[in-house]
């Protein structure tokens, strides 16, 4: 696969766009079969490339998820199992990779990544430095980073930066110290008063912003910003923090969805029946209430509709803009979420746990090579993880995929139509152990942690900590109602998924300063710098091996004491 | 066990003479045992502290065991998987550990560390700076580096840096430009002509040097040279290169033993017949054809007991030196290897593969302190690792064993006479990638890969690529002759090993941002920042917790556009 992307100049010449939107769920787009959300855009990038089906994210939680999808590597790999644990320094990242084939790496928007400040002090790292900033930014160089979460508290900011967004709407004249959570996440209740998007009861109402001021459309002003003057070849991670909550959007997306375009809940009583118990724990907690009420989801998934509504608008003028200054054939597009969003299926909220609609993810890529010709306007149905992303941009790139570090595998095959041996598995995990969860079980922040191995068919859910696990057939259980781990005469399947995460668990993941061909290269190489343990009388070796340890003795008679 | 150590004020006092011997076997010391060979200095250490009999090694070769010894990690976390294979920079050592702990760390002898010259210049690390040195010396301040291997051959030295230990040979005055190869490991054959130690043959001849010249003394006064000038606390890692090859020593050890004091070599012709692939590659090899030889045997062995019985001198002047000069109270001693040597039995050679002779190594601890009193003289069957030492180091210097990067367990509380909860199963992984035996298997290097789980009685190995496993029952057979997975009837056995290798391979290795206690105390913290993903009305928190999201709305009527 890399020689042919190698062989094709092509390749050489094309760009990378890599939108990632923020909770966006697999199924909320009108080509992933969404019965009321039409969105044109993303079925119009469907349409010129190839959408999969069976996407995966490594873990359903935005740092983690995304320090996997930027490394290339698994959450227990890099080790920032969750927002706010620090990626280690000197982990390797998709720029640290595309910078050394020659494709620039850059950000606008939100990465989640906390930069391990003690290892950089450790290593005499400044943030201020080249190497530095890059080591504190996940590898990319800055456009602009916002993880669009400007969140206030006693306690102050949960994100201590300055806010690029909040900057851009006090220089519009937004008169407010934080317009992020005054205006663009809050709208106007009948008192005149706040009404703060953060609370469910608010969220059918217009956020208090003009809507080209709105978070979508600043971000995707600044993607045409870069573009204009990026010079390629470049690779340029577009990160919106939508649909992701606080669930509230501008006129006119906040009423175009009501009450009569919310699916259904996803969910069973058989569920709440002696559910696993970190499963059962996440149901009874905050946020899983209040979705569990059908007038919330009324109210909130409207908002969300909007939301994901405004992004393929938005979507839209981003592809017009490549279309209208002849950008389109040079670039490679991807859409993709760093994981779902329950909005009560499952009576759950948010993410964290395996079901599909908290751990598949959009993957709709558009390579603009005549070599996907093939493929346009397809599906493809393989086992893919985000961490494929990273050694498909390398591949993409015309650089060798470095396999010993990075654990996914280019996507390109795929692009080109061909079937390339694949994965039979997809592994996702999550750590929980700074979630109030944790505390509930009475677990040690090190036994707080889960793994899922899903085979195309059955999805286990391993808990460590002494719990049971969790099994779903999704052939004859497509909603994955019916847990058969409760149920005998299912051990056969279980152990078949457990030798799966038994070999996965073996994997070799941090023999990272030495490459299959580093290896190759280096055999036999002690042997000619004259280390002979195994011989009898020499005459087992070429004469040349033994050259220095033949001759008439040295004498040391006079030796000065 | 923390704790304790932290309100012993004695712990504080006690410096740690850290003492590796390389290649040394568990069995030739006769307080553990050995027929002919007398070793009374490391007897005497054992008579003042502890001696572990069941301590196994992370992997049986000098650079990936050490390397375990000295992050205290597993080789599949830390990933210098083999001699050669550079530790990634960043890896937390032992030096970082009890630098933070407020010891001092200094090596003076072997390591076998290979830097990571890519990643250091990736992070703009020179090897000049003190941050830089320490990356590249495995965490060490360098009192002495000399990896005692000056082997030369056709493409040069095997290692190209400077070498202490012929600098003080050529300024005693040995004339030649290797004198470690021309002197120290080669004697003078009948025709006056060298007699390199290489060769077998003349593994009998007294070495060409001066006796308080060869290695193990000159390394012995280095070790008195810096305890003389040393401030506490300090560890200092004492790391001799002998008994390892070249096997030949000067007199008078060189005649203290003959044939008849070589033990009859323990292997089975039952071994021979249908071996295991990778075990079957290794039998075949140069070095294993001439140890299944018993002139080889009886002329190689006499030199590796007088090796090791100068060892013993050196220990007793080193011990001597202590006691005199009034040290020996504030100075924990530790004896141990990094690996032992086939020396024929099992048909083998070196080492490698995981039987006894391999995997096992002397472990003998002093502690000073009088909280150790009550096991003066005891010996310790649990299974202990050499990833042990690290956290023990940095228990006795009295910090917090940071237990999210140490993989393993401080043994003060068994030289305390506790009994602490103690770990089921050791583990130790073999990675013969870069070896002919990978070639002749076929395999890819990521796939030349053995892992051994050992739980006090049954041991397996699993192979990667494919092979089929081995499995011992060392009470039933505690010469290891009887491959029980050759055999029926054993599959339950092999299930509840595998099943422990597979708890291992899931266990927490990478999360080194985050220790415990940061995750505990990080809990609940965003709520206080802002982040508030579950209100319905907002009456469901403190009204603190919503301060910024109430109020007059504010507007926005005149946007200067």
């Amino acid at each position: 696969m890399t020689d042919t992307a190698q062989s094709e100049p092509s390749s050489k010449k094309t760009n990378i766009l890599f939108i990632m939107y923020d909770q966006l769920r697999f199924d909320y787009l009108s080509c992933a079969g969404h019965p009321h959300l039409d969105t044109p855009n993303f079925d119009r990038v469907a349409k010129m490339g190839v959408r999969f089906t069976n996407a995966y994210i490594q873990s359903p939680i935005c740092g983690a998820s995304r320090m996997s999808t930027y490394t290339g590597r698994y959450v227990s790999s890099h080790g920032a199992a969750w927002n706010g644990y620090p990626l280690r320094v000197g982990e390797h990242t998709m720029g640290d990779h595309l910078r050394k084939a020659g494709m620039d790496c850059w950000l606008i928007g939100k990465t989640h990544m906390k930069a391990d400040a003690d290892g950089m002090a450790r290593l005499g790292l400044s943030p201020d430095s080249v190497i530095g900033a890059r080591q504190a930014e996940c590898g990319f160089d800055i456009w602009i980073r916002d993880d669009g979460l400007w969140a206030q508290g006693p306690d102050g900011f949960y994100d201590e930066r300055r806010s690029p967004y909040n900057e851009y709407l006090k220089s519009k004249g937004y008169p407010s110290e934080n317009p992020w959570a005054d205006f663009a996440n809050a709208g106007v209740d009948d008192q005149g008063d706040m009404a703060s998007g953060w609370m469910f009861k608010n969220t059918d109402k217009a956020a208090n912003i003009r809507e080209e001021h709105s978070e979508t459309p600043w971000l995707t002003d600044r993607t045409m910003d870069f573009i204009e003057q990026a010079e390629g070849p470049w690779c340029a991670h577009v990160s919106f923090i939508k649909p992701h909550w606080p669930y509230i959007v501008p006129a006119p997306y906040h009423d175009m969805y009501g009450a009569n375009h919310v699916p259904a809940p996803k969910r069973h009583e058989m569920e709440r029946e002696d559910p696993h118990p970190v499963y059962g724990a996440y149901m009874e907690n905050r946020i899983c209430s209040a979705f569990q009420q059908e007038e919330v989801r009324q109210k909130v998934i409207p908002a969300y509709m909007g939301l994901i509504k405004q992004c393929d608008d938005q979507l839209g003028r981003l592809l017009d803009f490549l279309e209208e200054t002849g950008r389109m054939e040079s670039t490679m597009i991807v859409l993709t979420s760093d994981h779902g969003d329950y909005l009560g299926d499952h009576w759950m909220g948010e993410k964290d746990l395996f079901h599909e609609q908290s751990v598949k993810v959009p993957m709709i890529i558009y390579d603009p090579r005549p070599e996907a010709d093939a493929t346009r306007g397809k599906t493809c149905d393989a086992l893919v993880e985000s961490i494929d992303l990273a050694p498909t941009f390398v591949d993409l790139a015309g650089a060798k995929v470095p396999d010993h570090i990075l654990e996914g595998r280019s996507l390109l095959p795929w692009l080109e139509g061909k079937t390339p041996e694949w994965r039979e598995f997809a592994i996702c995990e999550y750590d929980y152990s700074a979630t109030p969860q944790c505390v509930k079980l009475g677990l040690e922040p090190k036994d707080a942690r889960l793994f899922m191995v899903f085979d195309g068919r059955y999805k286990l859910m391993h808990a460590e900590g002494g719990l049971r696990p969790m099994l779903f057939d999704l052939q004859s259980d497509p909603d994955e109602f019916n847990d058969l781990a409760k149920q005998p005469g299912h051990e056969d399947i279980l152990d078949a998924l457990y030798d799966k995460l038994a070999t996965w668990g073996r994997r070799l993941a941090q023999r990272v300063t030495r490459s299959e061909d580093d290896i190759k290269n280096m055999r036999g190489r002690s042997l000619r710098r004259g280390v002979l343990p195994f011989m009898i009388d020499g005459s087992e070796v070429d004469e040349e091996l033994t050259m220095y340890y033949r001759g008439p003795a040295p004498k040391w008679d006079s030796l000065d004491d």
